[in-house]
């Protein structure tokens, strides 16, 4: 299975511009990939000034974005994964997509928000779910849900092994956290953020670009840089991320403890 | 509270030489710690050939070597935490310690056994614990404990300002994974590793020192090399641990989303 990532750095609200340029990245690339993944908010930029601002932007799943991602997803023959700003009646939702030539085949909502994102959306309240692409199983977070490692062991409990991971990271631990994630669940993870300073509201943002890819193993299989758009192209077996076995006395699953483990904060 | 670390080379088997080494280390330091501590199996060495020559080198919980180390924490007036080869009837576990001059503060069975250990020891059976020592709550893991993520987020959840972490490492990823345990429970994460090859048994064991303290916010605080005798000594803050509001808009216990989380692996 072959997954792309594709970083860049979004103009803030110049939605047709961004599109144009994510098309001619993805239809121009010739990566043959099985699932290209774009970033989160890919087509509307990140730092919003008001719930406003992101209520103008925000469009339902199968909106106009949707329509411009699916067709690309038809032209490349491929699954594309993309964050956007979601708008359900009058919730809006930092959600991700996952897009082929036979419609959504994932709909996800940011389970944990980040910050001043609290101020525009609503906590994702769809499940976490796995989806096969190209005989990979794949599941979606996003962002800054790498804090809380409850989502990629969720995932990876899911069957995952692929974490497709949109982003717009503007702290600096998330690359290096991924090969703990990757490690912890034997799992591939691809991390795919945006560039560029966004510099609005009283608010500014530097995006630290370096999407990767990050083997079950722990190796970082490709990278880009900090300030670059840019793809890459990595090929994912799907069985050795299943092989939970990591050595000959140890099972990522099976050596768990669940009786001693405590499920959640203990006042006192 | 000051946490004092202590890296060295234990020779396999050589007990009394070994606590004389740590011995000397640690009353010549004049580290003034509160807390220091020691790697895991620190007295007896790691490779053991099997069972036969593990039982013949661990010991009761309050046997002769823990009878060693309270003479250090009455002379030093502090507590100190270590790694064990314990004997209880007929079984072995690999186990850590804390001992001040009141006696036994804290008694952890190693939960997930790494590779060969598994030929010698039972996993543990004790449940994972907190105790305050010079106002600051200290939980305790050993060594591949690290790679389950649950480990260090129940010891979180139970309030732990710092994780004492004995370890005898032998792959490359902890060091860097445990900025990322640091950074998502908001915790003081001190790793305390031994250096040295132990060829043994067909077995050649190379450990990788680098012991360490993490912050809360993932700072490497202070760290030993890969092969070097040593100590450091780093002052902990127990109210930078408990701040887990991470910024004006973010607590990293109460953004968790239990509802969504996925308890353990899902067939299928």
């Amino acid at each position: 299975m072959r997954v792309a990532l594709y970083q860049y750095a979004p103009r803030f609200g110049e939605v047709a511009r961004n599109l144009d340029q994510v098309e001619a990245a993805l239809l121009g690339a010739g990566a043959d990939a099985d699932l290209w993944i774009l970033p989160e908010l890919f087509s509307t930029g990140y730092n919003f000034a008001d719930r406003d601002e992101a209520r103008s932007l925000a469009e339902e799943v199968e909106g106009e974005t949707w329509d411009r991602v699916r067709k690309w997803a038809q032209r490349l023959d491929c699954a594309i994964a993309y964050g956007f700003a979601e708008r359900d009646r009058d919730v809006l939702y930092n959600s991700g997509a996952i897009v082929d030539r036979s419609g959504t085949r994932l709909h996800y909502r940011k389970l944990h928000l980040f910050d001043r994102e609290r101020l525009f959306f609503e906590a994702g309240n769809r499940k976490l779910e796995v989806i096969e692409i190209a005989g990979a199983r794949c599941g979606m977070m996003i962002c800054f849900d790498w804090r809380f490692p409850e989502t990629a062991r969720s995932l990876g409990f899911l069957g995952a092994d692929l974490i497709v991971h949109p982003s717009n990271l503007v702290l600096p631990w998330c690359p290096d956290a991924m090969i703990t994630r990757a490690l912890e669940n034997n799992v591939y993870v691809a991390t795919v953020d945006r560039w560029g300073i966004e510099d609005r509201a009283g608010q500014k943002l530097r995006f630290i670009g370096r999407s990767q890819v990050i083997s079950p193993a722990g190796a970082r299989l490709a990278a880009l840089g900090e300030a670059e758009d840019g793809w890459i192209v990595v090929d994912i077996d799907p069985a050795v991320a299943r092989q939970k076995q990591v050595n000959s006395n140890n099972h990522l699953y099976r050596d768990r403890r669940p009786d001693f483990y405590v499920d959640g904060p203990v006042d006192g």
